[in-house]
Parts: structure tokens; C-alpha cells; sequence
């Protein structure tokens, strides 16, 4: 784990750190974010996940997390969002290759090879944090914005039992109707549509649901609406009776001024979640 | 005064505008948050000058300003830190021309025709603001960054009676001193260092002072201290007795992760003199 930088940041160290993943099978680089409190010993962790085009950076820049991280003794974690370099498999759509993965283990190719994101997040990266970094892994919390919606929820109703709260904002929340999935699942998963239910946030909210707390803001004036497909993840939770809150907010668009509006409500909630 | 963008934040709005700048001889681009409250009458402003190779949008994106701007029921103008556009005279060096104006009216050729951002900021953004925009003109402060920071001072004590509060984050403290300031003030002003003197901190400071309250902050790690030189400032402050905090901030460097950490005391220091 080599250290690209460390910055001061509200009382406590936001660093961007590289590695050679093995499940990935090129370097990533994660941005991590530890509270004054990591001197004294391991803290819970809030892990980030972005959206389309976002880096370990966008995040870690705009949504001004730090600050609430900081007041609860919170890490957090801001992971890339794919596999990256000359080396990588990538597309000239935006929505398809580096910066796209949809945080699936990719099993056609081309992109079988690298695009193995749930494996990196679900085993590879928090083993690297757990050996490297004073995290408390007992206590770990997950949210993101928009395709990073999808991953939180993905993963956190995915991996049972490893995350005490899971929050989304603006979530792809329906993939396998969605424009910004059904293309992107056919070329990572292929045609058998059985392995992308695993990949949607509401089937897997209607199938399994979610052994905690669940928070979702979404934008009323998201110029992305018809592909995030709100309606049926609310639809989900509703119906599964899922402890949950599913916010529409006024007036908000898809833009990180969106996120850091309410990021302090969703550090809040996990950090209530975390210190339980 | 045409919309580049209107976004909802933090309950108030987020815009980007530009306009044709007679001053400048161009179109101008700035940033302005407008809290909620402004819906019902005007409201006090707090403008933020921003650094070397910075736009508009730099702060607007990245220091987390608009939170406690919302939560104080304030506004924030972001102007551009130079004239911008092709036909604007511009240097290689990233420390002049386009991005670099120092904030001063040039009066040697080329820059004199354009990189006239003293009386901008003085004078023609302000009188668009106050007809176009709910703004309590009679309500002002002024912060800023690096060069931002070194215009907030500049223009604070330079402009009397026109800004209630003055603070900076890491500025140019005694450009008359530094390799940031010397090869600049030489080109926009000329050889005769007369001229240069309303535009270096420090020595306004001795001078003039501030008829009002000042805030400084400065991370002891920033990588650009020689050229900060806030040594000078602090002691012109201290021997003036002048009303102010000055404080060295242990381990932050000069980057927007210092100045988020802090943007919420600057924005509560200015709302304390802007509701007095």
C-alpha cells in the first residue's frame, strides 16, 4: 500500500493510497479519510461509492463528507469505480468500461478479466484496510451516489450480515429496466438475465431486503430520473415493509450540490447506526 | 446577465452567471449562492476571492461554503480571478495572466487593456449584483485563498467602509517581498514600487488596518510558506493592535482540505459582523 498523498483535514488525515490488486489485476488507488480518533485506535467506517466518470476523487472532493465523518469518529473510504489503465478493457461510452464497472464480477469478455469490482469491495480491499488501517471492520456502514447508489445497495443487501446501515443517493435502484443497466449487465454478465437480479437494487430489495436501516434522497429535478427508476425501489420497500427512509427532495438535481446538501443527514444516520 | 446554471443546495440555490464585463472587456463569469431566505428580501454577502490557476468554480465545488452560508442565511459571490478568453493577453507562467491577476487594475501594456479586476471587483460586479440580485449591499465581508485571500485584504482595507469583516485562508501576505507578487506587480504596475504598495497585505496593514474585525488562518505545513510570507502580516497585525485572530493551523497544508476544515468558523466569524 504506497501512499500517493496526506493531507490534514478537519482534525484528522484524508489520504489517497495505491496498490496492486490481485482480483482487479492492475493498481487501484482509494481515497481514506481517517478521524483524529484513528490515533487511539480503530474507528467504524462509512464506505463511499461513486458514480459514472467519478474517480477515488470526485467524492472525496465535493460532497464534503470529512466534516461529519469527523464530528462522529468516523473513517471513510472513497474506492475507485473500476479497474483502470492502458491495460484495462474500456469502451467509448461513458457508461460501459473504466469508470463503469456497475460493481459486478464481469464474466464475459473482454472485461472478465479485470472488472471483478464485488470481489474487490466485498474481499480484497477491506482485507487490505483490516491489515493496514485501525478500522473497527465489526462496525461498517455503506452508501454512494447514483451508480455508487447501486453498489451500496447491491453490495450491502448482498453481503449479508457485513453492513449495519446501507443509504443511496439518487441510486440506479433498477437496473435490469434501466437504460443505465441492461446494456451494461448484457456485456459484463451476458444474455441469461438470472445473474443480473443479483445486480438490482429493487429485486434484491423485494427479494431479500435488508437487516438494518435503510436512508434514500433522491432528486425531484434529477435530469436522470427515467433511468434511475426511483419509483421502483420505493415500490420495493414499501411492499417488503423495509425499515427505511425514502426521501424525495424538492428541486434537487443529480449534481454533488445534491450530495453535500445532505450528506450530514446520511453520515448521521450510519454514525447511529455504527455506534449502536 | 445571462443563467449558466441554477442548482438546488443546501435549500437555496447554486447559479453560475456570466456577463459582459465593460471593465474587463470581456465576458465574466462568477458563482452565487443564494440562500433560501433570499426569496423573501435581500440578504447580506460574503464575496470569496480565489487563488492562482482558479475559476469561479473552484471554492464553489470544493470548500463547503454554501453549508454555513445556508445555515447563516447568507450569500456567496465567487468571481473569476482574471479576464478569461483568447483574446485576453495571457502568459505561460501559471503565476500570470489568465487565473493570476492579482487582483490589481494593470497599467502597463498588454495587461492594461483587461486585467483591470480591482475596479471589477470594486465597482461593476458589485453594481450588477446590487441591481440584479437580493442583496443587502449595506451588508458585505470578504474572504479568500492564497491570491484570493491577499485580494480579500487588499480590497477589504483598501475599499473603507465597504466590508464589515475581512478574514483569509493562507494569503499572499507581502507580495512586495515575495517571487509571488515581485514579478507580477513589476509587469501589471511597473518598475515604480509606489504604485505596488496598495496591493501587498502587510504593508496595508501598517498603514491602514481594517475598521472591523480580521481572521487569518494558515497551515503550518503549507508547501507555499516562503511565498506566504504571513510572518510579515502577523507582525503588522500584532504591532498595528490591530482587532484580529491570527492562527497557525498545526499539520494543514494550502490545499481546499485545509480551507473546508475551517470554512464554517470564517462563515460564522463574517455572519457575527454582517447581522451586528
Amino acid at each position: 500500500m504506497e501512499t500517493i498523498s496526506e493531507q490534514a483535514c478537519f482534525g484528522g488525515v484524508q489520504g489517497v493510497y495505491r496498490h496492486g490488486s490481485q482480483t482487479c489485476d492492475c493498481d487501484m488507488t482509494f481515497g481514506l479519510f481517517l478521524p483524529d480518533e484513528a490515533r487511539d485506535g480503530p474507528v467504524p467506517v462509512l464506505w463511499f461509492l461513486s458514480g459514472l466518470t467519478c474517480t477515488h476523487e470526485n467524492a472525496m472532493t465535493k460532497a464534503g463528507a470529512q466534516a461529519h465523518a469527523a464530528a462522529e469518529g468516523i473513517a471513510l473510504v472513497f474506492p475507485d469505480t473500476s479497474p483502470r489503465g492502458a491495460e484495462v478493457a474500456d469502451a467509448d461510452d461513458f457508461a460501459m468500461g473504466q469508470g463503469a464497472s456497475f460493481y459486478v464480477n464481469a464474466t464475459q469478455a473482454p472485461w472478465s478479466k479485470q472488472y471483478r469490482m464485488w470481489d474487490y469491495l466485498a474481499q480484497e480491499l477491506p482485507d487490505l484496510l483490516a491489515a493496514e488501517v485501525p478500522l473497527d471492520m465489526g462496525r461498517q456502514a455503506i452508501t454512494g451516489h447514483s451508480m455508487g447508489g447501486h453498489g451500496a445497495l447491491t453490495l450491502g443487501m448482498g453481503l449479508k450480515g457485513r453492513f449495519r446501515s446501507i443509504s443511496a443517493f439518487a441510486p440506479m435502484s433498477n437496473t435490469t429496466q434501466s437504460d443505465w443497466g441492461v446494456p451494461q449487465l448484457s456485456q459484463y454478465l451476458g444474455e441469461d438475465r438470472t445473474a443480473w437480479e443479483a445486480h438490482d437494487a429493487s429485486l434484491l430489495m423485494a427479494r431479500d431486503g435488508f437487516d438494518g436501516p435503510v436512508l434514500i434522497d433522491q432528486g425531484t429535478a434529477d435530469q436522470f430520473l427515467d433511468k434511475l427508476r426511483p419509483e421502483a425501489l420505493a415500490r420495493a420497500i414499501a411492499e417488503r415493509r423495509q425499515e427505511a427512509t425514502f426521501r424525495m427532495q424538492p428541486g434537487y438535481d443529480h449534481s454533488y450540490f445534491f450530495v453535500s446538501s445532505f450528506m450530514e443527514d446520511h453520515v448521521e444516520f450510519h454514525a447511529q447506526a455504527l455506534w449502536a
